[in-house]
């Protein structure tokens, strides 16, 4: 079956489409600066890239493009839209309501727009980018995966936060998580590779953005992010965990309104707020070999707070038997899972230091054989985990 | 050498008589209400307490009262002003200026006034009790105890924020952490009764106010609470940790601006805020035996946060050898050190059920004999603390 995976966001739009019985990618890119000028990146498997600017005054426009170049007679992927027999969406927030994918009917969408108030940046878009596929693609079945459900699995006394219960039963104000999609993939991952579904696994999705996911019998029962993708690890630009005074005293000292507060706790802080040189690890590691004393801060910084929570997740399941990195920083930073690593010898686990060099493998052990706690690169493929849900729904 | 211990607040002043040689309280009490109308408690040790209603605009006459009391012919403890040779004072915020105590003079006290932008609730009103004991105690020396002294030490990835670099530099926006007199007086007590000084320590200092500290070899490395008290554990009212979107969340559900967040944060959080019951864990208990869940919620909550803050020191010093329970909860709430330890057993401890019911030691041993990592209650004294430090000063 050949599946088209969107991802919306308010001015852009990501997709791939997969062949689900070779799990191979067909061709994908994304368009950018919808609803500004637009952009169309397409790229065929095994050919160049191909730019094209094109006015897209919204994701309607974005996706007619994008169904047009994956049907283009020279470079097209499929010979007819007929082809796409599925189409899954990323959807960020799926609050309470949704603990698993679904298939996206009217109701399920009014259901999906009630979490607006939870992700008002990602949800609206995400939907927005559903109704242009579903007037497109009348005839499609569409799959919604969002990025909270592997979580809803969480104890209360992981998601509540110590506040006014009344918060949580009002505004369904708690801990959701997000990286979802992700966190179950590498899991699953693990699982199936180690031969074993009774694992504590701690997930550590080091991208941009960034979340460590506890992950017991294959079930998450805690998480880094929260409410919204601002709590927990120090990231590329967001704040993660600070002590929640420091809005009051930063709105005090920059004469800043929340909204202010806001914009400096995501967009300007994070490895890049501390260093002051790039949210990019690459960036980072090259300021570190120069003696950039705020990059090597930053990286130390980052690395710490992971190892932190590797700790408070081993305690949360009362132990670990595998550390798994994924993502960009994951998956590339030899550093900072040297780092990582490095403070956890104590939970019986030796780094294999000429292991954890090698690049490029889907899956690599990083400890010695002798290690009681096993640590792994993984490499994360959420495309590729969205398809298999929207397959297995289609169905 | 006998010693006047002053811990005081906006609108309160606790006090202690310590006579240092046998280390034992000869009068304790407070003042309530200062500047309201004023109410001053008076106990010498071994008789009954004494309440008297009196005005007291400001400390000065609260500090003159309780001055008279101390040596009231029939009932006070010393007899002339002339036997207190020294002065403890308690100060919250010393900001990266005290790693110590210190003695106080004119220089001294100018720059605790520059930290006063770091606790602008507490510190003002610790000055206030400084001064006015020199007014009336003109030749007695006079000592300052920091509650973030202790501090100090942390390497700079465990203070450091994930924001703007140039806050730090501006504002002196970091992490500081509280609580540092009884961090300290318990982690030396562990040394000593332990005969180490090179033992991993996570200290759990669980009151209505609630923090943890790392101490590796006598330094503390990393601790719960922040820039200010808010940061870290659920807490009697405070909620600790949250997703920092909670305040934009919040601020637009509930209408509220900016300190009527941080009120609710400060005030009407924590287990009180979950649990709705109260913020003391007298009540919870009482309420978890009726079934209550919201109580049960909270105490579940709130220890689960405590287990997971000292897998994430352990991780921070690559290891724990001990880990210490002291302050109200974590002296006397049998349940929440058994729910905080029972998910740590794969550190290599075994919690001994019947020593954990006991009480009123100063230190108890509440694992078995043959864990790698032992847990112990031990009994805080953060006034004896002071009591020490200004000694050490003074002598």
């Amino acid at each position: 079956m050949k599946v088209l995976i969107v991802n919306c966001g308010s001015s852009s739009l990501k997709y791939q489409v997969i062949d689900s019985d070779s799990e191979e990618v067909l061709a994908k890119g994304l368009c950018e600066r919808i609803g500004i000028d637009g952009r169309l990146v397409y790229q065929k498997t095994g050919e160049d890239k191909e730019i094209t600017d094109a006015p897209m005054p919204t994701h309607k426009e974005a996706i007619r493009m994008v169904l047009d170049a994956l049907v283009n007679p020279k470079t097209g992927c499929i010979s007819g839209l007929g082809e796409i027999e599925a189409v899954g969406h990323r959807l960020v927030h799926g609050g309470e309501k949704f603990a698993e994918s679904c298939l996206l009917n009217e109701e399920v969408l009014k259901t999906v727009e009630e979490c607006n108030d939870l992700a008002p940046l990602h949800n609206p878009a995400n939907l927005i980018g559903v109704r242009a596929c579903q007037e497109l693609m009348k005839d499609v079945p569409m799959v919604g995966v969002f990025d909270t459900a592997f979580h809803q699995t969480m104890p209360k006394k992981a998601y509540i936060y110590g506040l006014p219960y009344e918060y949580y039963e009002k505004y369904a104000l708690r801990k959701y998580g997000f990286h979802g999609t992700s966190h179950s993939f590498v899991s699953k991952k693990v699982a199936e590779v180690e031969g074993r579904d009774d694992l504590k696994i701690v997930v550590c999705h080091l991208g941009n953005g960034a979340s460590i996911c506890a992950v017991n019998a294959g079930k998450s029962v805690d998480t880094s992010m929260g409410l919204t993708p601002l709590e927990g690890l120090i990231m590329g630009t967001r704040s993660g965990d600070i002590d929640p005074s420091v809005m009051e005293f930063l709105a005090k000292k920059e004469g800043l309104d929340i909204p202010g507060v806001m914009n400096v706790l995501n967009k300007k802080s994070g490895v890049e707020g501390i260093s002051g040189v790039s949210s990019d690890f690459r960036d980072l590691e090259n300021a570190m070999e120069e003696g950039n004393e705020r990059a090597i801060l930053a990286v130390e910084a980052f690395s710490y707070r992971v190892a932190k929570y590797v700790g408070a997740y081993a305690a949360a399941m009362n132990g670990v038997d595998v550390i798994a990195f994924t993502a960009g920083i994951g998956e590339n930073t030899v550093s900072v899972r040297e780092k990582v690593l490095s403070t956890l010898t104590f939970l019986g686990l030796t780094l294999d230091v000429e292991a954890n060099k090698k690049r490029g493998e889907d899956y690599m052990t990083i400890t010695t054989p002798d290690s009681k706690v096993k640590a792994v690169v993984v490499a994360t493929n959420e495309e590729l985990a969205i398809c298999r849900e929207t397959v297995r729904l289609v169905k």
